[in-house]
């Protein structure tokens, strides 16, 4: 199959390119490393020695035999966009190619309309390319888990069937985003929707749990395959956070109470899931959305299972509750519907001890990189707020 | 009061600022006179001969003795309106400066992008500076009643009160937006929203059905302050086009059946509901939603009236039914509730053949200025269809 990959060259992008080419489809990666910029931009670095795109790719070539094609540039170029839709005539196109951190979307006014400005308009351009050139080609969308937010009912999987003074209707499920980036992705959700009612297009809308972890089977066949891996306060996703400070002797820094509970994921699964959302694609005009996570933690729970996981490999873990960076409820209900990639027949790669110690072992590694300054929260979802503030030790530390 | 009016140039944010200025309040407009160049752009014109900004101004300090401040640039550029905003430090201000027109939106994959990047980050830019300069300022924000599309459900105003398994909550109500122009809107309701829960902004979002009219109290004192009057394919609302093929002779284009209701209000009205808001504002922290129409009518309904109305001014009127070039239900359920600005006061002006009459008249004196070819649809929602294809007329004509 020709499998189109925008954002080739992220953290899930470049595994995901990885995957596909092993199972022997035609892969073309799309990348402007905005990525690379942005974390370095805010002071940090993958921790992981990543190689530039062209030599990664040389050396899969060498490792697989497959050569996977690839084009520079950024999706917010329709031109550019659609000229690379229109040459490689994609069966499949997964779509990766966005900012995807919430901090960074609230640190200022252009860090905002960058984030919502490169999203909607790049997801916007794609939209056209796919009704123009492949109407048929199936559109694998990643979207986020924090596009719901926190309603006080369960969160189904993209709609909801509504029973209002007497008469009936499926509608899409009703969104509280969590932040500029999270409206971003709810932004593209509607887009995509009307795409799909009106053109007849066809996708899946993914939406994506917080994932965790750094191997895949891919990746973890030459060092020179590894995927990045952020820890810093913007594009480091919470449980990576933590098991880079377990590792540097750093508290693990608590958002608050700690009590806010989301859906995690291992990237191992995040490729099983844009896996399967591709081999069973989504019917021509149909909006297909799947909540793809495999459980639910709070931060708390998570911080105490690295602290447990840390200090049985001789680590000494503390916990430290700081201000809350972000406008949320810490203490809420919280219930997803996640059932539709496990008909599909997800097998999930559930989070325990030892997976967590695989992490702090790879992590160890790449111990000397660690640029601790980058992991504190500075940015707020208030105006001016809590610059360089960090509360002290709490008691549970 | 301190009044900024973004689009202050156009069909209805300059009788807004006429209204406002009427009314003893210091108010500032902004525009880029986009609006102009769009319509010129069509090959089309405003049908009353309007003058240029200053001028208006200049005419409406001279019959009012009020002068109205005007900065002339675009609300995409961040810097440049968090200017004006830090300025003039508004107590309100009343958003219209957007690309208006579904149409437009769906032309091309450039008029799109434009439309979505002009009114998401025009809005988001406006949002940054009000939480910025002037936090207890009220946002009035002219949303659309498309925005809701045609669920089989009323339609409730803003939010929707839901149980479901056993709990509860009030969610934002769920959209079916009908054009990308459409979704533009809801990108701004979701961003709007958003920044009430966390910033504490505060804002009314105004759905407003279709609008029609030209003269308003101000605007008829002399002949220098008339408004814009569009009735091109892309930029007229469908009864001001009705009433331009009457007075032409022209038959009336009923897209498809003519079985798409909608909510619709007199310009006049528009005024009384952006007063009402402003006069009574939303909480801090709060996002208000009204629906802002006083009838619901289907497009048949309306060619019936403008048929009627002109036949007994001694026009001869005919109905023909073209090739319907949106994508959109004819025949279906539609019951949006309107009363909150009723509570606060809002007296319709109801449509009715002695007001459609008052149009004929006022269009029959510019008459002479119509362009006909920029009338018919050309713009389809699917892509490459319906070019220059007009039906036959139908039987009902």
């Amino acid at each position: 199959m020709r499998v189109l990959i925008l954002g080739g060259d992220g953290y899930l992008g470049w595994p995901t390119a990885l995957r596909f080419s092993a199972r022997g489809h035609e892969v073309t990666v799309v990348d402007n490393f905005a990525r690379r910029r942005w974390v370095e931009g805010a002071g940090s670095d993958s921790l992981t020695p990543i190689l530039d795109l062209e030599r990664r790719i040389d050396a899969w070539a060498e490792v697989s035999g497959d050569r996977i094609r690839s084009f520079v540039g950024t999706v917010e170029d329709g031109d550019f966009l659609d000229g690379i839709v229109a040459e490689t005539r994609p069966e499949a196109v997964i779509h990766y190619g966005q900012q995807p951190s919430a901090p960074y979307s609230m640190a200022s006014r252009e860090t905002a309309v960058e984030t919502q400005r490169a999203n909607v308009i790049g997801n916007l351009n794609l939209l056209f390319s796919i009704r123009d050139h492949v109407p048929e080609c199936h559109l694998v969308k990643l979207g986020t888990m924090g596009e719901y937010g926190q309603p006080n009912i369960d969160i189904e999987e993209g709609y909801l069937d509504i029973e209002h003074k007497g008469r009936k209707d499926t509608l899409p499920f009703p969104k509280l985003p969590a932040s500029l980036y999270h409206c971003s992705k709810v932004h593209d959700s509607t887009n995509i929707h009307f795409a799909c009612r009106t053109w007849g297009l066809r996708a899946t809308d993914l939406n994506q749990g917080v994932v965790y972890g750094v191997a895949t089977e891919e990746t973890a066949r030459d060092e020179r395959l590894i995927t990045r891996f952020d820890y810093d306060e913007l594009f480091g996703t919470v449980l990576n956070r933590f098991c880079v400070q377990a590792v540097i002797g750093h508290p693990l820094t608590v958002y608050g109470s700690g009590g806010q509970t989301r859906g995690f994921l291992n990237i191992r699964d995040t490729l099983q899931c844009v896996e399967l959302a591709v081999a069973t694609p989504a019917e021509q005009g149909e909006f297909r959305v799947f909540n793809q996570f495999t459980e639910q933690f709070s931060v708390l729970d998570l911080a105490h299972l690295v602290k447990q996981a840390g200090e049985h490999l001789g680590y000494s873990v503390e916990l430290q509750h700081c201000e809350n960076p972000r406008v949320e409820k810490e203490e809420h209900y919280y219930n997803a519907i996640h059932t539709k990639l496990l008909d599909l027949g997800l097998e999930p790669t559930l989070l325990g001890e030892e997976l967590v110690q695989s992490m702090l072992h790879i992590i160890e590694r790449h111990r000397d990189r660690v640029i601790e300054r980058a992991i504190l929260p500075h940015t707020t979802w208030k105006a001016g707020e809590l610059e360089g503030e960090i509360a002290a030790p709490a008691g549970d530390s």
